[in-house]
Protein backbone atom coordinates (compact mmCIF):
# COMPACT_ATOMS: atom_id res chain seq x y z
CA UNK A 1 0.00 0.00 0.00
CA UNK A 2 1.15 3.22 -0.29
CA UNK A 3 0.25 4.52 3.23
CA UNK A 4 0.86 8.08 4.54
CA UNK A 5 1.96 9.29 8.29
CA UNK A 6 1.01 12.01 9.49
CA UNK A 7 3.12 13.24 12.20
CA UNK A 8 6.35 12.73 13.53
CA UNK A 9 6.31 12.37 16.89
CA UNK A 10 7.35 8.83 18.61
CA UNK A 11 3.56 7.26 17.77
CA UNK A 12 4.14 8.34 14.00
CA UNK A 13 8.09 7.32 14.03
CA UNK A 14 6.86 3.29 14.96
CA UNK A 15 4.59 3.26 12.82
CA UNK A 16 6.18 4.31 9.73
CA UNK A 17 9.08 2.63 10.75
CA UNK A 18 6.92 -0.60 11.02
CA UNK A 19 4.89 -0.26 7.49
CA UNK A 20 7.88 0.26 5.74
CA UNK A 21 9.72 -2.35 6.84
CA UNK A 22 6.68 -5.00 6.31
CA UNK A 23 7.37 -3.57 2.43
CA UNK A 24 4.71 -0.29 2.36
CA UNK A 25 5.17 2.79 0.64
CA UNK A 26 5.58 5.38 3.28
CA UNK A 27 5.34 9.28 3.44
CA UNK A 28 5.77 10.52 6.57
CA UNK A 29 3.73 13.84 6.60
CA UNK A 30 4.52 16.56 8.57
CA UNK A 31 3.56 21.12 8.64
CA UNK A 32 7.15 21.96 7.78
CA UNK A 33 9.41 18.88 6.26
CA UNK A 34 12.64 20.86 6.28
CA UNK A 35 12.36 22.19 9.87
CA UNK A 36 11.50 18.64 10.73
CA UNK A 37 14.40 16.98 9.03
CA UNK A 38 16.71 19.64 11.25
CA UNK A 39 15.93 18.53 14.45
CA UNK A 40 18.02 16.37 15.80
CA UNK A 41 15.52 13.71 17.43
CA UNK A 42 13.96 13.31 13.87
CA UNK A 43 17.43 13.21 11.81
CA UNK A 44 18.60 10.43 14.00
CA UNK A 45 15.23 8.40 13.53
CA UNK A 46 15.85 9.32 10.04
CA UNK A 47 18.84 7.84 9.27
CA UNK A 48 17.69 4.54 10.55
CA UNK A 49 15.01 4.86 8.35
CA UNK A 50 15.89 5.63 5.05
CA UNK A 51 12.70 4.28 3.15
CA UNK A 52 10.50 6.42 4.97
CA UNK A 53 9.73 9.84 2.98
CA UNK A 54 9.31 13.16 4.22
CA UNK A 55 7.00 15.35 2.94
CA UNK A 56 4.24 18.09 3.55
CA UNK A 57 0.57 16.60 5.02
CA UNK A 58 -0.85 17.11 1.66
CA UNK A 59 2.30 15.81 -0.64
CA UNK A 60 2.02 12.59 1.91
CA UNK A 61 -2.05 12.22 1.56
CA UNK A 62 -1.98 12.73 -2.19
CA UNK A 63 -2.98 9.29 -3.67
CA UNK A 64 -2.54 7.68 -0.46
CA UNK A 65 -4.36 4.53 0.25
CA UNK A 66 -4.56 4.99 4.13
CA UNK A 67 -3.81 7.86 6.16
CA UNK A 68 -2.77 7.28 9.00
CA UNK A 69 -3.49 10.18 12.03
CA UNK A 70 -0.59 9.77 14.42
CA UNK A 71 -0.50 13.60 15.10
CA UNK A 72 -1.18 14.78 18.94
CA UNK A 73 -5.29 14.76 19.49
CA UNK A 74 -5.38 18.69 20.02
CA UNK A 75 -3.34 18.97 16.22
CA UNK A 76 -5.26 16.47 14.71
CA UNK A 77 -7.71 18.30 13.04
CA UNK A 78 -5.51 21.18 11.66
CA UNK A 79 -3.22 18.71 10.75
CA UNK A 80 -6.32 16.76 8.63
CA UNK A 81 -7.46 19.88 7.03
CA UNK A 82 -3.62 20.54 5.73
CA UNK A 83 -3.52 17.02 4.41
CA UNK A 84 -6.43 17.67 1.73
CA UNK A 85 -10.36 17.11 1.51
CA UNK A 86 -9.07 13.17 1.85
CA UNK A 87 -12.24 12.49 -0.28
CA UNK A 88 -12.96 8.58 0.01
CA UNK A 89 -9.64 7.97 1.37
CA UNK A 90 -9.48 5.71 4.47
CA UNK A 91 -8.30 7.55 7.63
CA UNK A 92 -6.85 5.59 10.41
CA UNK A 93 -7.04 7.25 13.52
CA UNK A 94 -4.82 6.23 16.49
CA UNK A 95 -5.00 9.91 17.97
CA UNK A 96 -6.41 10.70 21.69
CA UNK A 97 -7.96 13.58 22.86
CA UNK A 98 -5.50 14.58 25.80
CA UNK A 99 -5.55 18.37 27.08
CA UNK A 100 -2.53 18.62 29.07
CA UNK A 101 -3.51 22.29 30.20
CA UNK A 102 -4.59 21.18 33.80
CA UNK A 103 -1.48 19.47 34.91
CA UNK A 104 -1.28 15.32 34.95
CA UNK A 105 -2.24 12.71 34.52
CA UNK A 106 -4.45 14.86 31.72
CA UNK A 107 -7.70 14.55 31.14
CA UNK A 108 -9.77 14.51 27.70
CA UNK A 109 -11.10 17.54 25.65
CA UNK A 110 -14.25 15.80 24.23
CA UNK A 111 -15.34 12.96 26.14
CA UNK A 112 -19.12 11.37 27.12
CA UNK A 113 -21.23 12.49 24.46
CA UNK A 114 -18.69 13.05 21.35
CA UNK A 115 -15.26 11.70 20.30
CA UNK A 116 -12.02 12.90 18.78
CA UNK A 117 -12.56 9.70 15.95
CA UNK A 118 -16.57 11.60 15.45
CA UNK A 119 -15.49 14.77 15.17
CA UNK A 120 -12.63 13.80 12.25
CA UNK A 121 -15.32 11.67 10.77
CA UNK A 122 -17.66 14.96 10.88
CA UNK A 123 -15.09 17.20 9.42
CA UNK A 124 -14.41 15.01 6.70
CA UNK A 125 -17.57 13.47 5.76
CA UNK A 126 -16.09 11.67 2.22
CA UNK A 127 -13.75 9.98 3.66
CA UNK A 128 -13.85 6.53 5.91
CA UNK A 129 -12.67 7.42 9.36
CA UNK A 130 -11.33 3.99 11.51
CA UNK A 131 -10.42 4.35 14.53
CA UNK A 132 -7.38 2.01 16.46
CA UNK A 133 -4.74 1.15 18.04
CA UNK A 134 -5.08 4.38 20.55
CA UNK A 135 -5.78 2.30 23.57
CA UNK A 136 -1.87 1.11 23.75
CA UNK A 137 1.61 2.72 23.64
CA UNK A 138 3.34 2.74 20.02
CA UNK A 139 5.56 -0.19 20.78
CA UNK A 140 3.07 -2.39 21.28
CA UNK A 141 0.99 -0.81 18.37
CA UNK A 142 3.24 -2.11 15.67
CA UNK A 143 4.67 -5.29 17.51
CA UNK A 144 2.02 -6.48 20.03
CA UNK A 145 3.94 -10.05 19.45
CA UNK A 146 6.33 -8.78 22.04
CA UNK A 147 3.51 -8.95 24.89
CA UNK A 148 2.63 -12.37 25.98
CA UNK A 149 3.05 -13.16 21.92
CA UNK A 150 -0.06 -10.93 21.33
CA UNK A 151 -3.00 -12.46 23.70
CA UNK A 152 -4.44 -8.89 23.69
CA UNK A 153 -6.97 -7.23 22.35
CA UNK A 154 -7.17 -4.00 19.63
CA UNK A 155 -10.53 -2.52 18.86
CA UNK A 156 -11.43 -0.93 15.85
CA UNK A 157 -14.69 0.88 14.80
CA UNK A 158 -16.44 3.13 11.83
CA UNK A 159 -18.98 3.52 9.79
CA UNK A 160 -17.37 1.50 6.66
CA UNK A 161 -16.86 -2.48 7.22
CA UNK A 162 -14.24 -1.69 4.10
CA UNK A 163 -11.99 0.54 5.12
CA UNK A 164 -12.36 -1.54 8.67
CA UNK A 165 -11.10 -4.68 6.58
CA UNK A 166 -8.49 -2.68 5.38
CA UNK A 167 -7.32 -1.78 8.66
CA UNK A 168 -7.94 -4.80 10.04
CA UNK A 169 -5.11 -6.57 8.04
CA UNK A 170 -2.70 -3.87 8.62
CA UNK A 171 -3.19 -4.97 12.30
CA UNK A 172 -3.11 -8.52 11.58
CA UNK A 173 0.54 -7.39 9.76
CA UNK A 174 1.36 -6.03 12.73
CA UNK A 175 0.84 -9.03 14.35
CA UNK A 176 -2.24 -8.39 16.41
CA UNK A 177 -4.19 -11.47 17.41
CA UNK A 178 -7.87 -10.38 18.44
CA UNK A 179 -8.72 -7.57 16.55
CA UNK A 180 -12.16 -6.36 17.78
CA UNK A 181 -14.79 -4.63 15.80
CA UNK A 182 -16.87 -2.33 18.19
CA UNK A 183 -19.05 -0.67 15.54
CA UNK A 184 -19.70 2.45 14.05
CA UNK A 185 -17.52 5.39 15.06
CA UNK A 186 -19.51 6.68 17.67
CA UNK A 187 -17.53 3.60 19.66
CA UNK A 188 -14.65 6.06 19.54
CA UNK A 189 -16.12 7.21 22.70
CA UNK A 190 -15.26 3.75 24.26
CA UNK A 191 -11.76 3.23 23.46
CA UNK A 192 -10.81 7.41 24.07
CA UNK A 193 -12.27 7.07 27.51
CA UNK A 194 -10.67 4.15 28.41
CA UNK A 195 -7.40 6.36 27.93
CA UNK A 196 -8.35 7.31 31.17
CA UNK A 197 -7.84 3.98 32.49
CA UNK A 198 -4.89 3.55 30.78
CA UNK A 199 -3.00 6.39 32.08
CA UNK A 200 -4.49 5.36 35.90
CA UNK A 201 -3.11 1.62 35.20
CA UNK A 202 0.36 3.16 33.22
CA UNK A 203 1.11 5.23 36.57
CA UNK A 204 0.24 2.37 39.02
CA UNK A 205 2.93 0.30 37.00
CA UNK A 206 5.64 3.33 36.23
CA UNK A 207 5.72 2.00 32.44
CA UNK A 208 3.13 1.79 29.70
CA UNK A 209 4.66 -1.45 29.11
CA UNK A 210 0.78 -3.50 29.15
CA UNK A 211 -2.62 -4.10 26.71
CA UNK A 212 -5.78 -4.85 27.79
CA UNK A 213 -7.06 -8.62 26.65
CA UNK A 214 -11.01 -8.76 26.32
CA UNK A 215 -11.81 -12.35 28.36
CA UNK A 216 -14.73 -14.08 27.23
CA UNK B 1 -17.60 -9.74 58.58
CA UNK B 2 -20.86 -7.80 59.36
CA UNK B 3 -21.78 -6.50 55.76
CA UNK B 4 -24.33 -4.02 54.82
CA UNK B 5 -25.42 -4.37 51.05
CA UNK B 6 -27.24 -0.84 50.14
CA UNK B 7 -29.89 -1.53 46.99
CA UNK B 8 -31.51 -4.55 46.32
CA UNK B 9 -31.34 -4.35 42.34
CA UNK B 10 -29.86 -7.29 40.64
CA UNK B 11 -26.08 -6.26 42.04
CA UNK B 12 -27.31 -5.52 45.22
CA UNK B 13 -28.54 -9.43 45.24
CA UNK B 14 -25.08 -10.76 43.70
CA UNK B 15 -23.53 -9.36 46.08
CA UNK B 16 -25.81 -10.31 49.22
CA UNK B 17 -25.95 -13.51 47.90
CA UNK B 18 -22.63 -14.59 47.36
CA UNK B 19 -21.51 -12.92 50.47
CA UNK B 20 -23.54 -14.64 52.76
CA UNK B 21 -22.86 -17.91 51.00
CA UNK B 22 -18.99 -17.26 52.38
CA UNK B 23 -20.24 -16.78 55.79
CA UNK B 24 -20.64 -13.01 56.35
CA UNK B 25 -23.59 -11.47 58.32
CA UNK B 26 -25.27 -9.91 55.96
CA UNK B 27 -27.71 -6.95 56.20
CA UNK B 28 -29.44 -5.28 52.84
CA UNK B 29 -30.24 -1.90 53.19
CA UNK B 30 -33.25 -0.60 51.04
CA UNK B 31 -35.60 2.59 51.76
CA UNK B 32 -38.84 1.23 52.30
CA UNK B 33 -38.25 -2.60 53.72
CA UNK B 34 -41.47 -3.43 53.57
CA UNK B 35 -42.05 -2.45 49.64
CA UNK B 36 -39.13 -4.03 48.80
CA UNK B 37 -40.41 -7.39 50.37
CA UNK B 38 -43.53 -7.12 48.45
CA UNK B 39 -42.41 -6.56 45.28
CA UNK B 40 -42.15 -10.29 43.43
CA UNK B 41 -38.97 -10.41 41.94
CA UNK B 42 -36.94 -9.28 45.03
CA UNK B 43 -39.73 -12.16 47.47
CA UNK B 44 -38.60 -14.72 44.76
CA UNK B 45 -34.82 -14.38 45.68
CA UNK B 46 -34.92 -13.82 49.27
CA UNK B 47 -37.20 -16.84 49.19
CA UNK B 48 -33.60 -18.51 48.13
CA UNK B 49 -31.08 -16.60 50.40
CA UNK B 50 -33.43 -16.24 53.75
CA UNK B 51 -29.74 -16.01 55.26
CA UNK B 52 -29.54 -12.02 54.22
CA UNK B 53 -31.78 -9.80 56.29
CA UNK B 54 -33.77 -6.62 54.67
CA UNK B 55 -33.70 -3.62 56.90
CA UNK B 56 -33.59 0.39 56.14
CA UNK B 57 -29.90 1.85 55.12
CA UNK B 58 -29.37 3.29 58.17
CA UNK B 59 -30.21 -0.32 60.03
CA UNK B 60 -27.81 -2.47 57.89
CA UNK B 61 -25.24 0.22 58.06
CA UNK B 62 -25.00 0.85 61.75
CA UNK B 63 -21.66 -1.07 62.73
CA UNK B 64 -21.20 -2.82 59.75
CA UNK B 65 -17.74 -3.68 59.08
CA UNK B 66 -18.19 -3.24 55.24
CA UNK B 67 -20.78 -1.25 53.50
CA UNK B 68 -21.57 -1.92 49.86
CA UNK B 69 -22.99 0.62 47.94
CA UNK B 70 -24.66 -1.11 45.30
CA UNK B 71 -27.05 1.23 44.46
CA UNK B 72 -27.68 2.59 41.07
CA UNK B 73 -25.12 5.52 40.81
CA UNK B 74 -27.87 8.17 40.51
CA UNK B 75 -29.72 7.11 43.76
CA UNK B 76 -26.02 6.43 45.09
CA UNK B 77 -25.51 9.89 47.46
CA UNK B 78 -29.08 9.53 48.92
CA UNK B 79 -28.70 5.65 49.75
CA UNK B 80 -25.90 6.75 51.69
CA UNK B 81 -26.68 10.01 53.36
CA UNK B 82 -29.92 7.72 54.44
CA UNK B 83 -27.53 5.40 56.05
CA UNK B 84 -25.81 7.68 58.34
CA UNK B 85 -22.53 9.47 58.94
CA UNK B 86 -20.31 6.41 58.16
CA UNK B 87 -17.77 7.99 59.85
CA UNK B 88 -14.63 5.49 60.13
CA UNK B 89 -16.25 2.80 57.82
CA UNK B 90 -15.27 1.38 54.94
CA UNK B 91 -17.44 1.87 51.81
CA UNK B 92 -17.33 -0.59 48.85
CA UNK B 93 -18.44 1.51 45.80
CA UNK B 94 -19.78 -0.68 43.06
CA UNK B 95 -22.36 2.44 41.13
CA UNK B 96 -21.46 4.25 37.74
CA UNK B 97 -22.58 7.19 37.14
CA UNK B 98 -24.66 6.01 34.36
CA UNK B 99 -27.03 8.62 32.96
CA UNK B 100 -30.19 6.85 30.99
CA UNK B 101 -31.82 10.27 30.24
CA UNK B 102 -30.45 11.14 27.00
CA UNK B 103 -31.14 7.04 25.53
CA UNK B 104 -29.10 4.38 24.53
CA UNK B 105 -26.13 3.82 25.65
CA UNK B 106 -26.50 6.01 28.37
CA UNK B 107 -23.42 8.63 28.85
CA UNK B 108 -22.11 9.37 32.77
CA UNK B 109 -23.98 11.92 34.60
CA UNK B 110 -19.55 13.23 36.25
CA UNK B 111 -16.60 12.26 34.24
CA UNK B 112 -13.06 13.56 33.32
CA UNK B 113 -12.43 15.82 36.03
CA UNK B 114 -14.45 13.87 38.60
CA UNK B 115 -15.98 10.99 39.58
CA UNK B 116 -18.59 9.66 41.79
CA UNK B 117 -16.14 7.53 44.11
CA UNK B 118 -14.48 11.12 44.46
CA UNK B 119 -18.03 13.09 45.58
CA UNK B 120 -19.00 9.43 48.10
CA UNK B 121 -15.79 10.26 49.54
CA UNK B 122 -16.07 13.85 49.94
CA UNK B 123 -19.84 13.35 51.00
CA UNK B 124 -18.39 10.97 53.62
CA UNK B 125 -15.06 12.30 54.26
CA UNK B 126 -14.58 10.24 57.69
CA UNK B 127 -15.51 7.15 55.82
CA UNK B 128 -12.47 5.10 53.49
CA UNK B 129 -14.18 4.94 50.04
CA UNK B 130 -12.72 2.17 47.89
CA UNK B 131 -14.08 1.73 44.69
CA UNK B 132 -13.69 -1.58 42.55
CA UNK B 133 -15.93 -3.59 41.05
CA UNK B 134 -17.84 -1.51 38.55
CA UNK B 135 -16.06 -3.24 35.81
CA UNK B 136 -18.10 -5.75 34.95
CA UNK B 137 -21.84 -7.54 34.97
CA UNK B 138 -22.44 -8.72 38.40
CA UNK B 139 -22.10 -12.47 37.58
CA UNK B 140 -18.34 -11.59 36.87
CA UNK B 141 -18.47 -10.19 40.17
CA UNK B 142 -19.04 -12.44 42.56
CA UNK B 143 -18.05 -15.59 40.62
CA UNK B 144 -14.98 -14.86 38.85
CA UNK B 145 -13.47 -18.32 38.70
CA UNK B 146 -16.75 -19.12 36.10
CA UNK B 147 -15.22 -17.23 33.34
CA UNK B 148 -11.53 -18.10 32.27
CA UNK B 149 -10.81 -19.75 35.92
CA UNK B 150 -9.95 -15.94 37.01
CA UNK B 151 -7.47 -15.19 34.72
CA UNK B 152 -9.01 -11.17 34.45
CA UNK B 153 -8.47 -8.34 36.61
CA UNK B 154 -10.73 -6.53 38.88
CA UNK B 155 -9.51 -2.68 39.98
CA UNK B 156 -9.31 -0.84 43.89
CA UNK B 157 -8.64 2.57 44.41
CA UNK B 158 -9.03 4.45 47.52
CA UNK B 159 -7.05 6.91 49.71
CA UNK B 160 -6.70 4.25 52.55
CA UNK B 161 -4.66 1.02 52.12
CA UNK B 162 -6.04 -0.45 55.28
CA UNK B 163 -9.60 0.09 53.57
CA UNK B 164 -8.05 -1.29 50.19
CA UNK B 165 -6.73 -4.39 52.34
CA UNK B 166 -10.20 -5.38 53.66
CA UNK B 167 -11.94 -4.98 50.30
CA UNK B 168 -8.91 -6.63 48.59
CA UNK B 169 -9.63 -9.57 51.31
CA UNK B 170 -13.19 -9.80 49.93
CA UNK B 171 -12.84 -9.92 46.59
CA UNK B 172 -9.97 -12.67 46.80
CA UNK B 173 -13.12 -14.94 48.93
CA UNK B 174 -15.04 -14.13 45.53
CA UNK B 175 -12.03 -15.62 43.59
CA UNK B 176 -10.40 -12.77 42.03
CA UNK B 177 -7.10 -13.99 41.13
CA UNK B 178 -5.64 -10.36 39.98
CA UNK B 179 -6.53 -7.40 42.25
CA UNK B 180 -4.77 -4.64 41.10
CA UNK B 181 -3.99 -1.33 43.01
CA UNK B 182 -4.73 2.10 41.32
CA UNK B 183 -3.95 4.20 43.55
CA UNK B 184 -6.36 7.21 45.22
CA UNK B 185 -9.95 6.98 44.92
CA UNK B 186 -8.92 10.10 41.81
CA UNK B 187 -8.60 6.88 39.85
CA UNK B 188 -12.28 6.03 39.77
CA UNK B 189 -11.93 8.69 36.73
CA UNK B 190 -10.39 5.75 34.87
CA UNK B 191 -12.55 2.68 36.08
CA UNK B 192 -15.85 4.85 35.69
CA UNK B 193 -14.99 6.15 31.97
CA UNK B 194 -14.01 2.53 31.35
CA UNK B 195 -18.15 2.04 31.34
CA UNK B 196 -18.45 3.67 28.17
CA UNK B 197 -15.62 0.95 26.43
CA UNK B 198 -17.22 -2.04 28.93
CA UNK B 199 -20.59 -0.66 26.97
CA UNK B 200 -19.43 -0.59 23.66
CA UNK B 201 -18.03 -3.93 23.91
CA UNK B 202 -21.48 -5.64 25.35
CA UNK B 203 -23.41 -4.09 22.55
CA UNK B 204 -20.92 -5.36 20.36
CA UNK B 205 -20.83 -8.99 21.40
CA UNK B 206 -24.71 -9.06 22.43
CA UNK B 207 -24.10 -9.62 26.24
CA UNK B 208 -21.65 -8.84 29.18
CA UNK B 209 -20.12 -12.10 30.02
CA UNK B 210 -16.44 -10.38 29.68
CA UNK B 211 -13.84 -8.85 31.77
CA UNK B 212 -10.49 -7.33 30.85
CA UNK B 213 -7.36 -8.45 31.63
CA UNK B 214 -4.20 -5.97 32.22
CA UNK B 215 -1.62 -8.16 30.17
CA UNK B 216 1.71 -7.21 31.05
Amino acid sequence: MHIAVLGTSAVGRAVASRTAELGHTVLMGTRDPSATAARDEFAAWHRDNEAVQLATFAQAASGADLVINATGGDASLAALRAAGELAGQVILDISNPLDHAAGFPPTLFVANTDSLGEQIQLAFPAAHVVKALNTMNNAIMVRPRELADGDHTVFVCGNSAEAKALVTGLLQEFGHRDVFDLGDITAARGTEMYIALWLRIAIARGKSDFNIKVVR
